[in-house]
C-alpha cells in the first residue's frame, strides 16, 4: 500500500468564487478523491492552516509520496516545515509538486535554483509527450490539450532535469517544460505544471492519470535516514574484504 | 581577461606544522600563483578571516570565477555570504569547488543534497578520464596517480552531474566521481576532490593544469542579475510578434 | 506475465573444459533457470547456432525483454538479426546486454559509438551502486564484491548512459562504468559488465538479483512499430483542434 | 585556424525557381560565406555530385568540423562515405548537421534511433532559448521568430540529448527540440533543425550567430584514430605504478 499525503494551500478555494465552484472543497480533497480510487494508494489530507501545516515528522515518516501544491503563501510557509519535507525527500519520499509549487520554499531549498518563468494568465496548452519511455508517460496519448491554462514559459531557472516527460505549447506563443523528473538524495520528484485554480483541469481523466503515475513512480525504492554528516571509514573496504578472503 | 578570486579557509596551514610545509603561505597563495602564470586570468585571493571572509558584494560582483577551498569551519562559514555566492553563480559567475568544499554551506544551498561520502586518512588515487570530449580534459592523460591522498568514496550524494569528466580509483578499494560538474542558474560549477592540506597536491603541474581547464570552462556565457521573482508578461509573446507582422 | 527470451553465443561452454564445468548447460540455461523461478517472468532461450539465431521476427514480436550474452563470434554474427533486434528494440522490446555483449552488432547499431574498452584477464571486482533511487538497484548492497573477473577499463567508449547504476573498482587498478542504462527509441537498455565465462559469476544469487531489476526495468511502457518513415501530418494540430472546439 | 567544411546537396537549388532565387549558388555557398568572414574559419565546400561526395579520407582528415545539409537523397548517399564520417566523428572531427540532415545516413549510424518526427510545410517557429549557460547560446536572445519555416514536430525519436540549447514553438500547435548537442566518441555534434531550403532562413544574421557558435563548440578536444577493436592491457595499471614507484 502506497501511503500519499496530499497537501494544498487552501486559500483561494475559500476565498475566491470562482475556485470555490470548481473546487468546493479544495483542490486537496479533488485530488485525493480521484487518486483515493486506486486500490494500491491510501490517501490522507493536510492544509498550511494545520499546526505544523499538517507535515509533522510523525506524518511525513508515514507518507510514501507527498503531493503538493501551493500559490499565495510561499513566503509564508515555514522555514523548519520546509527543512522537514526536504530532509524526508532526501531520506527516500516521494514528492510530486503541482503548478505554482514549483516556487516552494520546498523546491527551492531541494534544486537550489530561482526556480523562476515567466507567466500570463489566460492561455491555452498543448502537453507534448517528449519522453514516451518513461513510466509517467504510460498509457497517456503523444499530446493532451488543456483549453484554459495559465501560461508558464521559458526560460525556466531548473537544474537539468533526469527527463521531460511533458513539454508544453501555449497559444500565445510560448513553451515550457511542463512535466520533469528529478532525483535528489533517496528521493524521487516529479514537478507538473498543469493545475492553475481558476480551471477545473485535475478534473480531467488524463490530468489526473498522470498524477498518478507520477505518484506511482515517486515510490522510494530505497528508504533510510539521511547521514547527518559525512562517514568516516576505517578499516579500508579492500582491507575488510582482504582480511575476510586471504587466510 | 578572467577575473579569479581564489578563496581558502586558511587555517590548517597556520596551525598545523605539516601543512606549513607544503604551504607555507596557504594553499590559496599556491593556487593563485600557478594561476597567476596565466595570461589570460587576473588573480586575488580571499580567505575566512577577513571581514564578511572577504566575499563582499563589490568583490564578487568583480569575480568571473571563484575557486573555493575549506575544510573545518563548514559551519562557522557565514550564512549571508554563503547565500550571496549562490546569488552570484545563479546569476552566471562560475565556480571551482576543491576538496572538502563539496559540503560548504555554498554547495548544500546549490545543489540541495546532503552533499554526504566516505572518507578515510591515507591512501592512494588514481584519476581516470571519464569524458574525454570535456574542455577540462583538454591536453590532460588518460590517468593520472596521485601518490597520497584522503580517501573519498562513493555513495556520494550529489545531483546526477552534468559530466563526470574524472572517476577516482583508491587503493584501499573504493571509487568516487572526483571530477564533476553542473550548471545552476547561469552559473557553470566544476567540483574537483583532488587537495587535502597534508599532502602537496596542488604543487602537482597535473593537477594544476586541470584546476585552468577549470576556472577557463566556468567563465559565464552570460551574466546577468537572476530574476527576483517570477515575470508576468503581457501582451503574450505572440501577441508581440502578430502586432508588429501583420498590419 | 513477462516473456523473456535468453540468447547466447553458447560456443566456449561446448569446447573450454574449465566454462563447462561452470556452466554445463551453458551460460542461457543458468540464467533461464534462475529467471523462470520468478512468477512474472515467462522465459525461452535462442542460441547462436540455431537458424536466424533463434532470433526471428516471430520470437522476437513475443519477447517483451531480451537478454543477450556473446563473445567470440561478434562478426559472424547476421547483420540482417542485428538489424532486425534493432527495429524491435527501437519498437519498445526491452534489452538486458551482458559483460562482452558491450561490443555485439546490436549494441554497436543502438549506440553509434566504437564501444570499445581497457581489459585484462584475471582481475578481482567491486560494484559501487552510483545511483541507489534506480529500480535496478533495489534491494542490492552499497558494494557487491566479485572475487574473480575480467577486468574491464576506462575509457569505455559509450554514448553518456542515461544512469550509471554501478560503477566497478578493479584489483588492478581500474575503474568501469559497470552497469549503465539507456533508451533508445521505445526501448530501454542495460548494460551489465559482469559475468566472464571462466568464473561461476552468474552463480552469485546477488548477481541474479540485479539481472532480474534489469528484466523487470526493461520491460516496455509501450509497445508499438517504429514509423519506417517522417510522418507528414495536416492539418496542423493546432487546426484540429479548434475545428473541434470553436464553432 | 578551424578548418570547415561545409557539405551540402545541392539538388533543390538548382532544379527549383524558389529555391534558386534565395541560394543561387547553393546552401552551402551561403553558409560558407557567412562562415568564412570570420578570422578563425577555414572554409571549403564539398557536394552531393563530387567523387565520393567530396568526402575522402584526405578531405575529412582535413576537416575540424564538417556543416551538413541534405534532404532528397538520403537514401542515395553513400554507405562507405557514411561509414567514414561516422568513424571521423567518433575520432574526434566535429559534426553541425542542419534541419533534414537529421535523416541522413550519418546521423541514424551516429544516434542509433529512426530519427522520424512529424512535419508539415508552410509553418512560423520561435525559437526559446533553454540552456542559456551553453556556448552555442552566447549572444542570442531569449526567442527568436522565423517567419516561415517548415514544422517539424514531437515526438522526435533521438537519443536523450547532453543539451536541449533551443525549443521550437510553432504556430500551427506543436514544438520541438529545434538545437540538440550529443557527444559520440571523441565527436562533439549539434543538431540544428531550422533551415529548409525554401524560405531565406541561412540569411538571418541571428541564424548565422547560432551556426558558427555551433561550429566553435564543436572542434574537437581532443583528435586521434578511434580504436579498430578492443584494448588488452597488461600488466596492470596498478603494476605499472607499483614497479615505477616501489623499490
Amino acid at each position: 500500500m502506497i501511503r500519499v499525503t496530499v497537501w494544498n494551500e487552501f486559500q483561494h478555494e475559500r476565498t475566491q468564487e470562482k475556485v470555490k465552484e470548481i473546487y468546493p472543497d479544495g483542490i486537496h480533497t479533488c485530488i485525493a478523491k480521484f487518486l483515493g480510487q486506486e486500490e494500491d494508494l491510501s490517501v490522507r489530507t493536510a492544509v498550511f492552516d494545520e499546526e505544523e501545516h499538517g507535515l509533522t515528522e510523525e506524518v511525513l515518516a508515514n507518507t510514501d509520496v507527498l503531493v503538493f501544491w501551493n500559490h499565495m503563501l510561499q513566503e509564508e510557509f515555514s522555514d523548519d516545515v520546509a527543512e522537514r519535507v526536504r530532509r524526508h525527500v532526501l531520506a527516500g519520499m516521494g514528492l510530486v509538486v503541482l503548478h505554482s509549487g514549483h516556487y516552494s520554499k520546498i523546491m527551492r531549498k531541494l534544486l537550489g535554483t530561482s526556480m523562476t518563468l515567466r507567466w500570463r494568465h489566460g492561455d491555452r496548452e498543448r502537453l507534448f509527450c517528449t519522453c514516451p519511455t518513461h513510466p509517467i508517460a504510460q498509457g497517456i496519448p503523444a499530446w493532451v490539450d488543456i483549453p484554459e491554462e495559465e501560461m508558464y514559459g521559458e526560460f525556466f531557472d531548473i537544474p537539468k532535469p533526469d527527463d521531460v516527460v511533458f513539454t508544453g505549447w501555449f497559444a500565445g506563443g510560448e513553451v515550457f517544460r511542463s512535466g520533469c523528473t528529478f532525483t535528489r538524495g533517496l528521493g524521487k520528484i516529479f514537478y507538473f505544471q498543469p493545475g492553475h485554480e481558476e480551471y477545473p483541469i485535475y478534473h480531467m481523466p488524463v490530468i489526473q492519470k498522470i498524477i498518478k503515475n507520477g505518484v506511482r513512480w515517486c515510490v522510494p525504492v530505497v528508504r533510510r535516514p539521511a547521514p547527518l554528516d559525512n562517514a568516516w571509514v576505517n578499516p579500508s573496504t579492500e582491507e575488510v574484504y582482504l582480511s575476510s578472503h586471504q587466510k
